[in-house]
């Protein structure tokens, strides 16, 4: 064994944040904070995204644009600002989101003739401009994307979870046919998922919403949920089919093959910066957060010990460039290697590599999973493939245990005393069997507390009849708290 | 010579836009229309950048982002609302600023107890944020930059010139002491004049702007101006010193190493999609766009002629594989080689690749540049060979075309006849000697009609004297009639 003090972990930066089991609301924003992924704002509701979160955030982004672009899809962008009279032209729409959104009503120094709001999402504005820039069956289908910001004016706001702005993306297509419509939600939807489960690592109930539960305006709402940490799931990224419901709102028609104008079909899908809190509340521990390899701004953070003993930094460095495939720093800082352990554990990077004099003369180092804290010493001869291979592993096991818990808490319920009781002492997805009618829907919320989550893909029979009412069953359904 | 008249440019597309000399403005405004770079929306003064446009805009966010990052540069979010009161505690930034800000006044149903502007500019945002952020030496320096987009209430607007909204980084940084600062300040402005001489071909001045024109509550603002086709002059992009100016004004301390509590010096610099509409100014023509082709979102259009003869579009394929080390697409769309032509020349394209029936029995491919129109016939064994040299050739000669565009444009004046003259028959750059007084400023714009662009970092002695009162000189500048 190690004996060196300063080799323990430094346990005031660990003592800084609560534990979950205590309280797991505290937990997260302990470690939104230590983690120094996000600074309070003094714009209420506002967070400042910090250089740990937002990297965070770049990496998804480029997995996710480098996704969109293998379907076809092209980057826009549209304006921040919606005049009322736009916004209102979609019934649904307007009566879903004008409750919660930011009016812009003053220009410099004189009032608006017409006031606007800053975009809550930009249906209306893709919808306007399609009106004008689809004329023929050749203009389609278009594969349209923008990453911006949006403002919803929310009441009670959780970093990344909830806040007044928050980036995304959102994309908004045109298609010539109602199934063409569809296959892009649905690919939309399964690209989404793929991207949680293999880089993300995170599993998803891939399902659609209720028509309670549907976005403002869509015919269907497709929708990935993932169970947090504490057994609350968390929606984690929407496709929507609108059917033409817009198209007739806006008047967008193209001239088809057969000289007939027709109107489009239409959908649009959004992921956000809500992403980061989800990989928090999955893979998070009490040490801080623990990031997935595929999305972890750095991989591999090299500690040097005792690093004013000859050769130690020296060694450092030549293992930075040995590593260089991969996205690796050397905390060279002047602080204890304890409290360099502490820091790199609470930024939650993959891999830590301690490298000492006893180390140097071995030629060895230690590699420290972050994930499991096992600790492996390896060669420095074959450094590069073992970190490649840990890596690798760690991705793996991360997606497994997430899997293994959601498993371990999602339950079955089969009448209200079931759902009840489950409801109130095992927190988790449950499932059961439902008629359809928005009333049952609106009881188990009232009466137990749970929303339906989504209607899997992958249905299940439970029973029969429908958990709340006992009539004909037509569905199955996740319910759970939700994010 | 290739006979056939389908090979032939399709007019119809050319004619669609102004020649350049009949009328500069409207020959800019059909090409940003033409080459499918924008459309116009329904929010006034607010464009909709359509995905040819928006591609050259990751392309130069990717290229920037690049070159900040190797300096030490880390991206953060900061919200898009400033509240009145943070706005209003540097006094000369919320002079500066006030008149064109857009102002929210409603959250959902209620109204703000605190107004807030849609930032211009985010510098009262990252000063609160280092106020709180920034408490000790080893927190120096703060090297951040966000993308983002601002919005100014201007009354008229044009296409990535003026619009209400625009996108851009804002890079803000906060250093220890004032000759870091303003190292960092000069380091932004080289970064951002050598991208525009290397990535876009286009030269610029690179000097300080006078006290008139710098920026609301910088101490010093360094800038890069360039010279457009007709004569007029475009700043570029621009870099700020603010001295501890708004570390006073904000409280942002840091202690020293020494045990003292010292303030920030703090730098600004931003660039802007302004840069679009510079690339369209000084490269194109009156076929419409020309793209410098480390810019160019497609580097090189296949265009194949009379595709419907055995093996041509099966080449046309083959070459896209063999040139896909480039941005390489093949038009394979039903319209005819004219008329791909004319199109793939509105929109910028380095390079088109011909290749036909008659080619393909001789191993061979016309190349065709953009810039020069000249006709490249090359063996189908050496065309990746040739492509690569050829994009480096273009990209060369359009920025030493610029280079000779602008040394022809550029006049000296040693007397305000010899300025008014020239203001009024020369359009482009006039050097001239200056006093230092912006009496003499406000005399030359109301008089001659011309503004100082900079004082260049390359001073020359044309004179003693001032230009305008005749006083000893104290600086030569470059005056301009600017965008």
């Amino acid at each position: 064994m190690r004996g060196e003090l300063s080799w323990q972990k430094d346990k005031k930066l660990v003592e800084a944040i609560t534990s979950m089991d205590v309280d797991f609301a505290q937990w997260y924003t302990d470690v939104v904070k230590k983690a120094e992924l996000i600074d309070y704002s003094s714009v209420k509701g506002c967070m400042v995204i910090k250089p740990a979160g937002y990297a965070i955030w770049e990496n998804i982004q480029n997995e996710l644009d480098r996704r969109f672009k293998e379907t076809g899809v092209q980057n826009v962008y549209m304006p921040m600002f919606i005049p009322e009279s736009l916004l209102e032209k979609e019934k649904d729409h307007v009566e879903g989101f004008a409750p919660e959104v930011a009016w812009v009503t003053m220009g410099g120094l004189e009032p608006l003739q017409e006031r606007m709001c800053v975009r809550p999402t930009s249906e209306t504005l893709f919808c306007d401009f399609y009106a004008r820039d689809i004329q023929s069956y050749r203009d389609l289908p278009r594969l349209y994307n923008q990453w911006c910001s949006v403002v919803r004016w929310e009441k009670t706001t959780r970093p990344f979870l909830r806040s007044r702005e928050f980036l995304w993306q959102e994309g908004h297509t045109a298609h010539a046919t109602a199934e063409q419509a569809e296959e892009r939600t649905e690919l939309m939807l399964n690209l989404y998922a793929d991207f949680c489960e293999e880089v993300l690592a995170m599993p998803v109930v891939r399902g659609k919403k209720t028509d309670k539960e549907k976005f403002a305006g869509a015919e269907a709402t497709y929708t990935i949920e993932a169970l947090m940490h504490d057994g609350k799931a968390l929606q984690s990224g929407t496709s929507h089919n609108f059917g033409d419901g817009f198209a007739k709102a806006f008047e967008i028609q193209y001239l088809d093959k057969d000289n007939q104008l027709k109107y489009v079909h239409q959908t649009s899908w959004g992921m956000t910066t809500r992403l980061i809190g989800a990989i928090i509340m999955v893979h998070g521990d009490d040490n801080g957060l623990v990031l997935p390899p595929r999305i972890a701004p750095v991989q591999v953070m090299i500690v040097p010990i005792q690093q004013n003993k000859e050769g130690v930094l020296d060694k450092a460095y030549e293992l930075k460039e040995v590593l260089s495939g991969f996205k690796v720093k050397v905390d060279d800082s002047d602080k204890s290697p304890g409290w360099k352990f502490s820091e790199s554990e609470m930024r939650g990077i993959p891999v830590r590599v301690e490298i000492g004099p006893r180390d140097l003369a071995e030629n060895q180092a230690v590699l420290v999973r972050r994930d499991t804290h096992e600790k492996i010493t390896v060669s420095l001869d074959e450094i590069n493939e073992k970190v490649a291979e840990l890596l690798g592993t760690i991705q793996h096991d991360m997606l497994e245990r997430a899997k293994a818990h959601r498993e371990a808490h999602t339950y079955e319920a089969v009448n209200m005393e079931e759902m009840k009781e489950l409801a109130d002492h095992k927190p988790g997805f449950i499932k059961a069997m439902w008629c359809g009618c928005q009333e049952c829907e609106d009881q188990l919320k009232e009466s137990v507390g749970v929303t339906s989550r989504c209607m899997p893909f992958a249905q299940e029979t439970l029973s029969d009849k429908c958990v709340c009412c006992g009539k004909p069953a037509t569905k199955m359904v996740y319910w759970g708290k939700a994010y």
